[in-house]
């Protein structure tokens, strides 16, 4: 396999989509550093392994010797959401976004190579752009193809408002590539739009067109909605060791092999190893588990992740309780309190029926006995 | 009739529609003068009496001791279409705009009185608005809303192309009246949308909404379409006294009143008097040429007036020959030229049919005989 072939290859992996992948083979030949553009939201960062797949990505491309440009999109957060619509995006003083700023760069250079990124803020070159220069760039594009987005269109169709500005965010997160000159630009497939969009401008400013290079959007715990906060199912990148271990561990052997894919840092010659010795009996729990520390000590170090191993083993393989758990004082009635009344007022099931199922299949002990 | 009354009476003459007539009396009834905003675009000027109609009514609004807001679109003029579709749009340079703006007001004072006009020019607020601020004015307006302006929903439902910087055109307008705070705005009825984004906005900013007055757009010589240069059936306030003299007489008699409605500043008593004479017997042609002769002296002065008159009157009445008259050579065959071939051929009738009507009805002299 060719040198490009390689590095195509491994930029490949988990990526959903890459438009256009001889343009890209083409930049690669050429052999100068690539100028690998991500923008992130300037609002509050709380990162979970969700967001950290396209982070993943970039580091890939560090790792092969290109330039991450880490961007974050501080001119419109400056500017929030002036419809007010949308109480998530209240503008920020330029002091947040410095402090935001700079808990982005605590946390993804947990994953990134801070010698090889460059942070770099849209408000750079925006505030010079001028009323005047965002007229001419939103000329580039017409209204019908914007609304081709697809949230655009559905919103659009079902006569829910779109206000006029925000068919201008696209265009400004592609001036963005222009200003930048960007190589490449990644991001999650819900950014495919935009990301287009940057292609376009770029060619109407006269610029070599950036390859967009698309990451599926991870899983949840759950393995089948989208990792997110607001539904719960996230690992947040802050979160303790023992927490993120203990949440690892928790999903199935086959969302196993997806978050491995996407978020270890593993060649695909060890997990194709792994892979073999699964199929050959090994029980998948040792790779998730190594899977887990590797995770755990990308954001702890390998001490927590060792000692985050230790405890899970220690609860959940020794049948020893962990160092802390929790205490609730339940109130009987009259004779006492069924075992499935105790069960569901402690909260650790959610019904009484569910309570009496576990303890018929023998999910339930009391002080080691079942 | 109240002071307000007789105020109302004279500013919706001829006026196609006021929105809202309660609001215009509330602000008339302040005593204050109001701020009369009409904004005109910066490109080449080259008016004709169908631009007059809405700058008599700023008159209007002057002689009863408001403020004409003449404004000169030159922020949006000096980008131009940058879209490059619309090629009668090319940008123009600030040393442009400033020689329209000289032409502006020469012309524009023939009709204004110099001493209520503010001149200004949006470039002063719209540069200082920067990009951030214009997104914040694109964020009050939804892309549904401002595709229900006619031309849009137009090109929209024909799937013609709408880029997106024309949503922000109005909202420019709009906000022209914010940073002016217009009372009134008046404007051609193919204004209104635009005029009305300007009441929106003002409410946005938490101003007093202007009031919206709009003019018809004054039909051509033919009296059906709309006066128009590149339909040639317009008088430019430029053209010499004779030109524009003859083509006023050449108006039908009742095209007439419609030019005098929105045209004379002759009062409406005094009108109503020129409709009962002529009810009477007075020949209309006498009133005719007491209006072409008012137009006139308005561009080119009483005694410019008083000369196209009489040279009218020398040509069509006395049947002396004008001073200039063009001269065909036109080339026979063998026996000479029918004399309906020679009308048609120095182009004076459009078909020899018509000639020879022309000659069986007595209308062609040939040296002062029929």
């Amino acid at each position: 396999m060719s040198d490009i072939e390689q590095q195509l290859t491994i930029l490949k992996r988990g990526a959903e989509e890459l438009l256009v992948e001889q343009e890209l083979i083409d930049k690669l030949k050429s052999g100068r550093p690539l100028r690998v553009k991500l923008g992130m939201d300037p609002t509050a960062p709380d990162l979970h392994l969700g967001h950290t797949v396209v982070l993943n990505k970039l580091r890939h491309f560090q790792d092969l010797g290109h330039t991450a440009l880490f961007l974050i999109g501080d001119f419109t957060g400056m500017i929030g959401d002036p419809s007010g619509r949308n109480a998530t995006r209240p503008p920020l003083t330029r002091e947040q976004v410095e402090a935001n700023a700079q808990t982005y760069r605590e946390q993804v250079f947990k994953i990134l190579d801070p010698e090889r990124t460059e942070i770099v803020f849209n408000s750079t070159w925006c505030t010079e752009l001028g009323a005047a220069g965002l007229i001419r760039v939103a000329s580039t594009y017409t209204v019908a193809r914007m609304l081709e987005r697809d949230d655009f269109a559905k919103r659009f169709r079902n006569n829910q408002p779109i206000a006029v500005h925000e068919l201008l965010y696209p265009l400004i997160q592609g001036y963005d590539s222009v200003a930048l000159k960007a190589d490449v630009e990644l991001g999650g497939t819900d950014q495919k739009f935009n990301l287009l969009v940057g292609r376009e401008l770029q060619k109407h400013y006269g610029q070599p067109q950036q390859c967009v290079l698309t990451m599926p959007l991870l899983e949840g715990l759950d393995g089948v909605q989208k990792m997110s906060k607001s539904l719960g199912n996230y690992i947040g990148i802050t979160e303790p060791p023992q927490e993120q271990f203990g949440k690892l561990m928790s999903i199935s052997d086959t969302l196993m092999w997806r978050y491995i894919e996407l978020l270890s840092f593993a060649s695909l010659e060890i997990i194709a190893g792994w892979k073999a010795e699964v199929e050959q009996g090994r029980n998948p729990r040792d790779i998730k588990a190594m899977f887990a520390k590797e995770i755990v000590a990308r954001f702890h170090g390998p001490a927590a992740a060792e000692a985050a191993e230790r405890d899970f083993e220690a609860r959940f393989r020794h049948n020893t309780a962990p160092e802390n758990m929790p205490e609730v004082t339940l109130h009987a009635a009259e004779g006492g309190l069924p075992i499935a009344q105790v069960l569901k007022q402690a909260g650790l099931t959610a019904s009484t029926s569910e309570a009496l199922r576990l303890i018929e299949q023998g999910g339930i002990k009391l002080d080691g006995e079942r």
